[in-house]
């Protein structure tokens, strides 16, 4: 029955129609997703009408006004690390402010990132695995010349139409040519930075003082082997204010200064600074709020002076503190705003721990083995708390799976704006509202395709999970694991696990299948740091010399 | 100043005088406590009248009774698997009960046990490092013809001194000689299991349909090349009935029956009914009481049917959360009883999962590295949670240092029996109810010497742990660890970790000093079994034939 089902909808699929296309236009799901509408439908049908009620509740009683949405990101900083006082004794710190916010919000203990900070932020952004936006990891330095195409709908621009003011503040590392800047992808206003903050930390002057970079030296281009003056990168931008419309400023630096330590602290409490401000802004206005905070911290690759305020003493581990303090203050003025009933609040890590900065960051993989660019469960296993007082429980833990792309699809359904979804295109993520709102067991995945950059690296179907190996290995070998009894995946299944091996299989049909109708984009290219106005000449100079570079590519 | 004061103490020490013997007699702790009381003595003097005052309090508040302790035991559980939401989530399978439990309690981050379950229980029941009393990790099977000496001063002993009523009901694998049995060690009644319950499992008949054992059959030494028929133990004893003055009465079973899963199930069921049994007498009785119950459950390595009770799936993944329910039970029936308040109940582990088990187990080293059995946190970090309503702080957590002998001196003074404790030997535990009273911070140890086995395996200091290597290794060679940076033990300190090497060599220097004037007890043989009051035949036999190949030893 189950299995006449999905033939049914695979033959409406793969005969042109999308699927429901009779009663409504609806959102294209990936193949998966209909697997199990096969076998939940009335059940999800009946729930949904339910949870538009509630809705529809909840709005009248907020005088017609529909939820605020803020949605904070942490980078790079793994399962378990925050929101958990006895995970924090493990480790040697405190996060007391979101360990406390964790016990007013449901908890998720399957929430799942990409690999990596522009993967994940392109999930949530458009809702899509970021395979499908081509937004995988992108160069780490700049420039890029490469970026989120202005073709993605994001959830700014699907919220914006529900009539929604948003903001984006902080990390944005969605390219750094002039349409995938934030104010050109639905954010009303912003303050970002394009490019990653590792990197920054490690071109300054002071790092090399710090022994972090060896032979990057401002002054090694002096050397007699050096020919290429333009190797080492430098007189980049990193932090950029903006508003729609109208063209973006480099934000506290002037022609001839040079990028410090002291410019990446400033930039972090700027960013924070101005988080605060828009948060006062935006609940005093009539209409609802999206804020982003995807702040910078605890990144830093500084001996700052601050480290010794944790026992444990790493550099991130330090500043995952301090933000920690930051948020707690977002989350004083969100109550002192009267504005925290009306608000939904999600906080939660982007992929897991970084590798590369193993000692000086005091961090490690913890429970989930793997690092950031990996995809074992430590690369793409984060800590996940959303809080809506009244209408998610308080101090509820969830077990099902969720993917950071289900919120897109959420958060649009709690704004009412599902409507604006685009429907010419698969989306991933799918509507999680009755998990929050019902709890425990009322998730609507427990599947997930999960990409390393371009290539598929695992399937996960509930507790098994495949680590794809190279084509043509022999289906009986396929190493696949129990992530409840092997949560480090170390030990592959053996016999035990090969009856999962022909469903794996299936699925990985289906989703090719799918995406054969809903190709993948190709990448969005341009001329990077276009459409800034205060452009600096030395970065003019750097910018010119990696187009210059680049013809050789045409020639 | 502090140096002096160390070298005033040592010198005391060694001129052989106990410290404080000038002023009344003294607990004898090892020297690292001194290093640390020349440091805290103004205040822990302040801290400790302070706490008598409360002790007084509460008592007067109780009608003069004494608090009644029960200590629940948990056999090769790690680190998080109990107590915790978030981390059952990770494993798939709950232990609501413990959980709550852990609400109520205060929390420990750091609780050491031993590597594996005889020096762990040794340690609680002496106070004292295992390596002293030499209970060291003993044969696996029986019989073992050893056990804890009558000369060491139990729990039980000291508190039966200060009035208290003592059952002790569960696994006790503390020896199979007469003078170990727990009623022959200060217990009033007992039903306890003298060896291990995991080689048990192995043995029986059944164990071979599931696969368990090859070539143990029990028609197997019908087969040409076998010529020792005692190769494969049997017949040998396993749980008992007893009362303190009276022979033991082995349980269960009759003579010409074999050990069975189903008698395995039948005496974990009959010692969780005693243990109910013995709660519901003991709390209508005026003296208080001390009741330990340390289950068999969860280990079983049958093939049981109850599996999938859990979405892991695992043997004793089911069984833990089967014991779950009846820890429940037993935390009911305080509160019916009435005598909540007055009762201090600790739960906690014995050591890491057992490395042997596993695949079937369901279990794995998570946060931790490592196996009961070994020295990594993974082997000693345990959960651990005290409950006692107004008088410790609910839900607290505290990430001091905490030995489990440390218990041993601290439910001696919570019971007003500080004074029984023996003085004329090193008790390694130090009293901690200034942690469990005044809260995280106030803990009175941040060293541990561990041993496994009969060597010094190694020596945690703070957050650094040294595992020591083969003697002469290089002092800078020396793989030193910071537990809060690298949980996992597997990124060794290079040369940051240089500074910690002179006081670690210094550590040993002091310990052995002190071991030289109190030295280990040398093992404690005596025959198997004797004590038993209806030993069967076949056990009679197989005592025999280990004795007769005994005597080689001394010809």
């Amino acid at each position: 029955m189950i299995m006449r089902n999905i033939k049914i909808i695979l033959a409406c699929f793969l005969c042109g129609n999308t699927i429901l296309a009779t009663a409504q236009q609806a959102i294209q799901h990936d193949a998966e997703h209909y697997v199990l509408l096969s076998q939940h439908e009335d059940k999800w049908t009946a729930e949904d009408q339910e949870i538009d009620d509630k809705l529809k509740k909840i709005q009248d009683e907020n005088d017609g006004k529909k939820p605020n949405i803020i949605y904070i990101l942490i980078d790079d900083v793994g399962f378990g690390e925050f929101g958990n006082p006895l995970l924090n004794d493990v480790r040697g710190y405190k996060t007391p402010a979101i360990n406390k916010f964790a016990t007013e919000s449901m908890s998720f203990s399957r929430m799942y990132s990409e690999p990596s900070c522009t993967p994940t932020r392109a999930a949530f952004l458009t809702g899509r695995l970021p395979v499908r936006s081509h937004m995988l990891e992108p160069k780490i330095v700049p420039p890029e010349g490469t970026g989120l195409s202005k073709d993605e709908v994001t959830i700014a621009e699907v919220l914006s139409q529900a009539g929604y003011n948003t903001v984006h503040v902080g990390k944005w590392h969605q390219g750094d040519i002039e349409q995938s800047y934030p104010h050109n992808q639905g954010f009303d206003e912003t303050s970002f930075t394009m490019h990653n903050q590792a990197t920054f930390s490690f071109m300054t002057k002071e790092s090399e003082a710090d022994r972090w970079p060896y032979n990057i030296s401002h002054t090694i281009d002096q050397h007699p082997y050096i020919l290429d003056a333009n190797f080492r990168p430098k007189d980049w931008v990193l932090a950029l204010d903006a508003k729609k419309g109208e063209q973006a400023k480099e934000w506290g630096i002037k022609p001839g200064e040079d990028l410090t330590y002291d410019y990446y602290y400033k930039m972090n409490e700027h960013q924070y600074e101005i988080a605060m401000a828009h948060l006062k802004r935006l609940a005093k206005e009539d209409e609802p709020f999206f804020l982003n905070y995807w702040p910078q911290y605890p990144i830093d690759f500084s001996r700052a002076d601050n480290l010794q305020i944790t026992d444990n003493g790493g550099s991130w581990v330090a500043r995952m503190q301090e933000l920690d303090g930051w948020i707690g203050e977002l989350l004083d003025e969100v109550e002192n705003l009267g504005i925290a009933e009306n608000t939904v609040i999600v906080i939660m890590g982007d992929n897991g721990p970084m590798v590369q900065a193993l000692g000086s960051s005091g961090y490690t993989d913890m429970i989930y083995r793997g690092y950031k660019g990996e995809t074992t469960e430590g690369g793409i296993r984060v800590s996940a708390f959303i809080r809506w007082p009244k209408s998610i429980e308080a101090g509820s833990l969830v077990g099902d799976m969720i993917h950071v792309s289900d919120l897109y699809t959420s958060f649009a359904r709690i704004a009412g704006a599902t409507d604006f979804i685009p429907k010419d295109r698969i989306v991933d993520g799918v509507d999680q509202t009755a998990l929050f709102m019902n709890g425990d067991g009322h998730g609507r995945r427990d599947y997930l395709h999960m990409y390393n950059g371009p290539n598929l690296a695992a399937t996960i179907k509930q507790q098994f999970k495949v680590h794809w190996p190279a084509p043509g290995t022999a289906a009986f070998k396929l190493p696949i694991y129990n992530l409840y009894r092997d949560p480090r995946e170390e030990k592959p299944l053996n016999v035990e696990g090969m009856w999962t091996v022909g469903y794996f299989e299936e699925m990985i049909d289906r989703h090719m299948a799918f995406k054969k109708k809903f190709p993948n984009r190709e990448e969005t290219e341009g001329k990077p740091y276009e459409g800034i106005s205060n452009l600096r000449p030395e970065t003019v100079k750097f910018v010119d010399s990696y187009l210059e570079r680049k013809k050789l590519l045409e020639e």
